[in-house]
């Protein structure tokens, strides 16, 4: 079929594969994220420390900071007083920047498993913490990788923004997973990662941590890792479990970065809200394609590379 | 406030207003997206015609052909047969290219009223044709302006794609609108257009046509225009109708081009899908920011200028 209409396995969302250009994986390849930057004066490099806002935490190892975690000096929320009766709603929260690695020329495709780990480690420790404030909704966890993706600085950094709400996207799958659940009596990714580690869109599952290619995929290489136990978020892992989550995650930024000329690529986290219970994974969407007018009017994004290349590809050794 | 966070009229889409870099509205201006293009043998240009797939439709001016509507060599969509108990669903429909001026550096700006009035027509004809195919639920007319919006071709035109379903984007905004209709008993765009028009947001309105920068704007200079009167689709407008919107258009369309150096944009039709009572309207999204890991993880949207300063710039003289 040479253009096939798909939809998620759990919301309204849909994507058209359109693969009438007959691209091949490798036609993907684009020119080098990780070249565009010379920068010399890092603020995330050791000995700028100063320059940066306060520190919130830090991790770490032989006695120099491993990760460090401050607030975003030009933050998207902020803890403003705000009263529910009032017209105008704040964007009230916080926005910090978790700097993983003191390399500049780090990313976490090099990171062993275990250091890997310790990374998503303090991810869920601020959402968390975030979270105690009862008027914050929600903790988003993304990371923009290339300055296409939205990184304005190279060095590796993932941010987190709280907002008083549950985001919509956020609130799809939620409410998504409501309907699926009544329908048929189980989680939707508990059924996804378990019919797709046995099917063409497989790319990694060790009993603990599942890596594929998602069916509805909107953007070439897009993959989606999630543990295989049913949580709502990473403080339910045990070390075992967050250690494979960790080699999940490797196997795609491993393959992106040397297979595929280490394109942009946004990464975040989908935790369950607060009082919820939905299965807690990691979007991986790189940013090969443009999002154009079609994708804005429609919602359907247009994919010129089925998601059974894809996890073929990161299936290659 | 430094971050608001603001929802659409009628949807459950929000953005943060983020003003706390404080950039005005000439810091957004960009290269020229028409200085990317020299290209020589431009498929769209007269004398090329036998290398586009053949004409659907044209309008004429002086002999010449004014307007032109081909196939897309690359379609999205496709008439394949299919019935609905198959797993498979095809994207069913066609994708057709509406190339408005037979002059390859021109664009809707330069167009006068009556000009741009006849393509408007012949998008709603071409429209209203896919719609003519029972299977057909929704044809969506956009434009792709300048290569960051996802324009492969510089010479100025125009896509429809129809889809077997109404696309999630609409099928949203028609379903907020019927909420929004049972709460206050009146529509959400008949309000909206009437209450910016007379409020800081107001760019444009001559009783017959309105243009205005919505209160939840998702990019820098987003505008929305559309008729008065409560119409379905454009083939219920007069022919006074008709010019007013494309008059109001060219407002945009002429701040976007001659004021802020002719940034990519995308802009698209909402119309009523078939059976349904939404009020007509064009959404215009300047492609100016970068949408990250924050905008796809949660669907809100951070916007860098409020659309009061968008408003204040399209209407200065």
């Amino acid at each position: 079929m040479e253009n096939e209409l798909r939809r998620d396995y759990f919301t309204e969302r849909r994507v058209i594969i359109s693969t009438g250009r007959g691209r091949r994986p490798t036609d993907y390849k684009l020119p080098l994220a990780s070249a565009e930057d010379t920068s010399p004066g890092c603020l995330f490099c050791p000995g700028n420390e100063a320059a940066t806002p306060p520190e919130i935490m830090r991790v770490e190892e032989a006695g120099k900071w491993a990760i460090r975690v401050f607030p975003n000096k030009f933050p998207a929320a902020t803890k403003e007083p705000w009263s529910e009766s009032e017209s105008l709603i704040p964007s009230y929260g916080s926005h910090e920047v978790v700097v993983e690695s003191p390399d500049h020329a780090g990313t976490l495709a090099e990171m062993s498993a275990d250091r890997l780990a310790r990374v998503l480690d303090v991810y869920s420790k601020r959402a968390d913490a975030m979270l105690s404030d009862m008027r914050v909704g929600y903790a988003l966890v993304f990371k923009n990788h290339g300055r296409v993706a939205g990184a304005s600085l190279a060095h590796t950094h993932t941010q987190i923004i709280s907002t008083p709400i549950v985001p919509q996207v956020v609130a799809e799958e939620v409410e998504g997973a409501r309907k699926y659940r009544a329908r048929k009596g189980s989680c939707p990714l508990c059924d996804a990662q378990e019919t797709e580690s046995r099917g063409p869109r497989a790319v990694f599952n060790d009993g603990k941590a599942a890596a594929f290619a998602p069916y509805a995929s909107r953007s070439p290489f897009e993959a989606w890792v999630m543990p295989v136990r049913h949580v709502r978020a990473l403080n339910e892992l045990s070390v075992d479990e967050l250690l494979s989550l960790a080699e999940a995650m490797r196997v795609i930024l491993k393959g992106l970065k040397y297979r595929l000329n280490d394109p942009p690529y946004n990464m975040f986290m989908h935790m369950s809200p607060r009082g919820e219970d939905m299965h807690l994974h990691f979007e991986i969407l790189p940013r090969i394609s443009i999002l154009a007018g079609f994708e804005f009017g429609s919602g359907i994004v247009i994919n010129t590379l089925a998601p059974e290349k894809a996890a073929e590809f990161y299936g290659q050794k």
